[in-house]
């Protein structure tokens, strides 16, 4: 089990997780969409992302600590926090390389690799921002200075190498900088200091540290770092997830990033503890989230201020915040919840993420990215290739880097297929059966999904059942429909002696779906969103030349059909439909308020084809407006 | 003139203002409404925000750059722009005994400009957190520093102070910093040093200086420091009101209240210059706002993220910002725009954000303060009796201070009289003539304005119709109904002799009115708010029991009675209406969003008395829901 990724676990020796991952390389996509993703992450996302990392003085930090350049002469460059974009780069790299092997890949991640080791200080301490001039300061704001964030991305890079290269090299500079965290945090009574990051990270990485040495010390480090929060040592406010013990939580609250991050962490603890509280936490949150709290496109944490959680139905499209990194930090926490209960209710927010919440944050191009990703906007918000607070670009890389392992577990009794896409999958059962299944699908565009069992075994094939099918799936092995009903939102389980060669296919129906939103959720009242399949759609300028995207009326009683553009944005299935442009009627002009009684004119409208893109699509052509939120009438 | 305020401004000699301040005690208020509320700021308001002034250091900060108590032993507290609130709390309490004597707030006074006397340096500096520690540093970050918003306030407070008092104590330090400014900063070619302050205060404070001096060096210094703003001395960022030249704005971003007073600063420098393009920006700017970005309680600058305006029709009700102190600065602006124009627009905006958007930032007991004022809250926002951020408390005590002013100009031919309340006016025309005009009314709670001149002369008497009226007001002199018609949002204008006798009955309409806002503020969708008269109206939990009012529907045909409420929240006139209360139907549970074909559920409604209330009204009673935005349907 060495190539499980941070995104996904390792959770073969957490007792409390039936669901096991499959090896990184276990699983092989060949399709026409995360593929050829894939493909651009390895050729293009990470050797730009590694020269940015180089001109922001990202690498120069660590070579000013070693020495290899003179500290004087160069100062720290950058956020305090910046290790750990070298760090989710790592991380990202060894994961692409696991799938193609990349000479030139490797070949910076070694360099990197090289810096960071001599830029550890003799106690294992590593952080560049406070190794030299700020020596003294070390470990002295908690709260605000992520050095234990900082520790928790290299744990998860180290983790990553090693599994998938075998070298120890980047392990061995983790479990110093571990060993020296456990050596200074503890419980007061052991005579260590009390505290906590200010921003959850560490807490994954140490679980995951421990899973990869089996050194149970960094499990207990990470039990303390959740267990001290909420008792003031770092300050008691929610934007750093002090405000309550994790156990009395009840909502989502503050800086959402962090907050989504310390369920991973409590869910990654919760697979070797199994503690009730722990999960009843959980599930609070997982419910508070998705039932008051969740973007339709999976995005999470709707404001600006703070980069934090609102209150409950407070979902502004434009202003929404939904950052990246809070949507590939949902689906960390929605895998783990999936691997300890196997409840198909996390694999949908997980797969509504990916390909909307998440996938917008990368341009087509693969080498730009969103930070906030609004559901309507003026034109304005654009891609871009970097950012001075740089957390998303090389997260973004490194889910996609781990891609496949979110598509199988294993468990006991058989294999679990969450998402579908065209590959192959070699899984080895618990009993060290290997068992091979292929997919062959034009997911996420047609619901058609062909498997084919090549190994003959006895087993129980589980294939999810998506939440978003409105009309009944269909599902036959070798032709023959299967009993029962193919509840939405659940998994369809397939138990039997498998002949190498069966045939299970899976009928998924894709309609486009009109969605409305909780009457709570003001901005979207007399408004539908339009879906298909996994995908959430939205209309942008470029296809409504000469239309203020605001005045578009999608009639009730409007079909909508899916049309396949192979020519549009890499290829896409649009939706259309016959609405119309209706501007505010004239008594409106130069007034942002007027009496009800008022006579009005006669609003004027014109008849307008509707085209609806795949959401993740937009702001890949000229700027223009974007609209998720369609007013119907 | 020495009595007019730095709310409103003394234009005597500004030759392009035609309209002239009527001085501070010229105009008394006996009403029912605001002189209550004026007594209050005399008898609980500005008392408990010396004592809060004394606890919190800031004056202590002064004593300890006299020396009057060690600095060592006492460190600098709090925020580095916390002069600002002594030297605002100075101004309210001169304007306030300038209606009323009162020796303990003139005691207060005088002890606090003895400890700024005392601190001032002997350049004529004078900031308290740059005077010891941080001496080497000062005006090393215009910026962030407030250090010439600071010296802003000590202006105003000290124009105030002369002008109540004719003592010079507290003008000659002002001027003594002015003449240091003006000695420092300028225009690189003098030898001097460019810059401008990143919150913009100073330019009002060095106008109002130069006409209480007649030194017109204040005048050009800051025409200087507005006209050096968006060239990049500070640092080009909207947040500092430093994107673009002045000339060039044509719509308010960044920090609403710097916006506002910079507009506030601009209009003074414009009834100097007559400047055409400085007053087209103006317009451009009154246009945004009042179109585009004003709440409809007169609020103003809906993000918290950066206290700042939004895009054009961001108007979110429950996370609206709009900051008292941006409310205060708007009516700054529109006074003073008015003193330019004589457009009823601006009063009808002064008039509007008076009542509503900054009267609803003080409590009804006087002593605790809103700085944030939503539209829309859960009831967990509530007053507090001072912020470590205290602008918004003295702020609100120096408008109320210096309220009266805002009732009355005179011009070369006549009064106007913008705003109404029982009280009498003392005015003097330009010519010398002193004309008494009296005004007896129960506005804002009806709408007949008894005027009696108690004067004989020939003169115009402007009075304002309110663009709020629906229905047609009526005007009568003695009996005699004023042909013509009546338009909301002018002025009619009675010009003839009067004899000492003569009345004046103005009749304005007061139905409830139903408003519907502008289809691009999307939170509004569907729902109407509730006005009368001058006064904006909201629902809050308090009169609705057992009552989610996110639920609540008025029906579209609903009759709305004015009823008179003595007995409730300091005596008001509240709306009544048969309405509803609707939850969501029950297949919402647990759930954000929905196909909207499905089968929906009968959803239940009971029947529920609406109440509404005025919005300054609301959080005086138990915490509770608050709605301004009633779903109609």
């Amino acid at each position: 089990m060495k190539q499980s990724s941070a995104i996904v676990v390792d959770t073969w020796d957490s007792p409390y997780a039936p669901l096991k991952p499959a090896p990184l390389t276990a699983a092989t996509l060949d399709d026409m969409f995360w593929a050829p993703r894939r493909s651009l992450l390895r050729t293009a996302t990470l050797p730009t992302q590694y020269r940015l990392l180089e001109e922001t003085g990202r690498l120069d930090n660590f070579r000013r600590v070693s020495g290899r350049i003179d500290p004087r002469a160069t100062p720290f460059k950058g956020y305090f926090f910046n290790d750990s974009d070298v760090y989710k780069w790592i991380e990202a790299a060894a994961w692409t390389t696991a799938a193609v092997p990349d000479p030139e890949l490797t070949q910076m991640m070694d360099a990197a690799i090289a810096e960071i080791e001599a830029a550890q200080q003799p106690d294992g301490y590593i952080n560049t921002y406070y190794a030299l001039e700020r020596a003294g300061d070390r470990w002295s704001n908690l709260k605000d200075m992520h050095e234990l964030y900082c520790a928790g991305h290299l744990f998860q890079a180290a983790v990553a190498h090693y599994r998938v290269t075998g070298s120890e090299r980047l392990l061995t500079i983790a479990r110093r900088m571990a060993d020296h965290i456990c050596a200074v945090f503890g419980p007061p009574e052991t005579g260590k200091r009390a505290g906590t990051c200010g921003h959850p990270e560490v807490e994954m990485g140490l679980v995951e540290l421990a899973r990869a040495t089996d050194d149970e010390k960094y499990l207990a480090q990470a039990q303390y770092f959740l267990d001290v929060r909420g008792h003031g040592v770092i300050g008691g406010n929610p934007y750093h997830q002090d405000h309550k013990p994790f156990r009395e939580l009840d909502r989502l609250v503050g800086h959402a990033v962090r907050a989504l991050y310390l369920n991973g962490g409590a869910a990654d603890l919760l697979a070797h503890t199994g503690e009730p509280a722990l999960s009843a936490a959980l599930h609070r949150l997982w419910q508070n989230l998705t039932t008051r709290q969740l973007y339709i496109s999976g995005g999470a944490g709707s404001r600006h201020d703070g980069e934090a959680f609102g209150e409950d139905y407070e979902l502004p499209n434009a202003r929404a915040y939904t950052e990246t990194c809070a949507a590939i930090a949902l689906i960390m926490w929605a895998w783990r919840m999936l691997t300890l209960e196997g409840d198909a209710a996390y694999a949908d927010i997980m797969e509504l993420t990916l390909y909307n919440g998440f996938l917008a944050g990368l341009s087509l191009d693969g080498i730009s990215y969103f930070y906030v990703n609004p559901m309507a906007d003026s034109g304005a918000h654009r891609r871009q290739p970097w950012f001075s607070c740089a957390c998303c670009p090389p997260n973004i890389a490194r889910l996609l880097g781990s891609l496949p392992a979110c598509f199988y577990n294993v468990a006991a009794d058989g294999v679990w297929c969450h998402l579908y896409a065209s590959g192959t999958a070699r899984l080895t059962l618990p009993d060290g059966r290997e068992v091979v299944v292929r997919q062959q699908t034009d997911y996420p565009w047609h619901g058609d999904v062909l498997l084919t069992v090549d190994t003959p075994a006895e087993f129980s094939l589980r294939l999810r059942i998506p939440g978003w099918c409105e009309a009944d799936a269909s599902l036959t092995v070798n032709g023959e429909p299967v009993a029962g009903p193919l509840k939405p939102g659940s998994y369809a389980e397939l138990h039997r002696t498998w002949h190498a060669g069966d045939v299970v296919r899976l009928g998924l129906p894709m309609s486009p779906r009109r969605i409305e939103s909780h009457p709570y959720a003001l901005e979207n009242t007399g408004r539908v969103a339009l879906s298909r399949g996994p995908l959430l759609y939205c209309v942008e300028g470029a296809d409504h030349p000469g239309i203020d995207l605001r005045d578009l009326v999608l009639p009730r009683t409007a079909g909508l059909e899916a049309v396949e553009r192979a020519d549009l944005l890499g290829g896409v299935v649009t939706l259309v439909a016959e609405g119309r442009s209706q501007p505010p009627d004239s008594a409106w002009a130069g007034r942002l308020y007027r009496p009800v009684g008022e006579r009005r004119p006669r609003p004027r409208s014109r008849h307008t084809t509707i085209t609806a893109i795949p959401y993740y699509a937009w702001a890949n052509r000229q700027p223009g407006q974007l609209q998720v939120w369609l007013k119907e009438g």
